[in-house]
């Protein structure tokens, strides 16, 4: 069994969305597993905070995937209309064994409809309009991220980090999961205290 | 006061080495501030796990840099008799307020200067390496990052987050790195205990 994880990338999407799950992922694969960006051209995708990144396929030539991931960012805001993207997703989606998000990549997967009936998370700041947007959505609070169904979604930015871990801890082995996170040294310290 | 932050690529750098720095110091920037990526040449950086990356500037157009970081990855031994990068560090180093590296970033601090009588730490897979090619230095060894005077080196990957939120509370101020940690939801929570 080999691993198709798909990445999906957008104008202003936000870097450590898509960056710390990809950093994951592909210290996870093993022989045969591919990770890899799509987005709608091959055109650089320039993300939220400015970086400019080449994706590897566009929504037409993407392989088969068995797990996507959304991520966030003010642009997400804008893909809610993109049929294009929308259209991708619900045509991946069945396929795949997990459909994921991470941030407000919540929104696109409630727009593309993946997210109709289930529970879900997104950025903490994001909550009320989320709410505005989606009132039929159970949201969920204070969870670093939520699983429904095949359906994962994460809370803002640095949360797809343990999400994409625990998702390796599915389609590979708990044990793979801790060796991944070793090898990234994922044993985080946030240097000041207290969040609130 | 405006700072400018500039991370260098190269091939085979590791993403999230650059990436979760460049998400924490872009959250945290204020108007005027600038982060930017630096390279060797202005084509597409091939990063170790295949994300490609466009670089903002050459190490010729370069701005003036208040923080160098250079990222790890296996492309950092390759580095260390890149003429080109290492004169660049050379001459930005001495008026940077903060020398910095992720990972095994360090190897190329030490090749190019910078790490000379300093107490440094990198990737913990990397120890004996370090050791061999730098008998000299100090290496710290189970610590998140290590601070010896201007120069602020970190462990693997993932630890670049901490070293840079550390620094967003000393180039801004505690308060600020408080708030960009909460940006970007980062009270981590690695889904499967203990590394060991």
């Amino acid at each position: 069994m080999s691993l198709t994880i798909g990445i999906v990338l957008f104008t202003d999407a936000e870097e450590l969305d898509w960056a710390g799950p990809w950093e994951v992922f592909t210290m996870a694969r093993t022989d045969g597993d591919r990770v890899v960006t799509i987005a709608e051209t091959l055109d650089p995708v320039r993300c939220r905070k400015g970086l400019r990144v080449l994706p590897d396929h566009t929504f037409e030539d993407a392989p088969t995937l068995d797990v996507v991931l959304v991520p966030g960012g003010q642009g997400t805001r804008v893909q809610r209309t993109n049929g294009a993207l929308l259209d991708f997703i619900r045509r991946v989606a069945p396929q795949c064994q997990w459909v994921t998000s991470v941030c407000t990549g919540s929104f696109v997967l409630e727009a593309a409809g993946p997210a109709a009936g289930k529970r879900v998370t997104t950025h903490w700041a994001a909550f009320d309009e989320f709410r505005s947007l989606a009132p039929g959505i159970e949201l969920v609070e204070n969870a670093r991220y939520v699983r429904d169904g095949n359906l994962v979604t994460s809370a803002g930015v640095s949360a797809g980090i343990d999400m994409s871990l625990w998702l390796v801890g599915q389609l590979y082995s708990v044990e793979h999961a801790r060796t991944t996170q070793m090898a990234m040294e994922y044993n985080p310290a946030p240097p000041y205290a207290a969040l609130v």
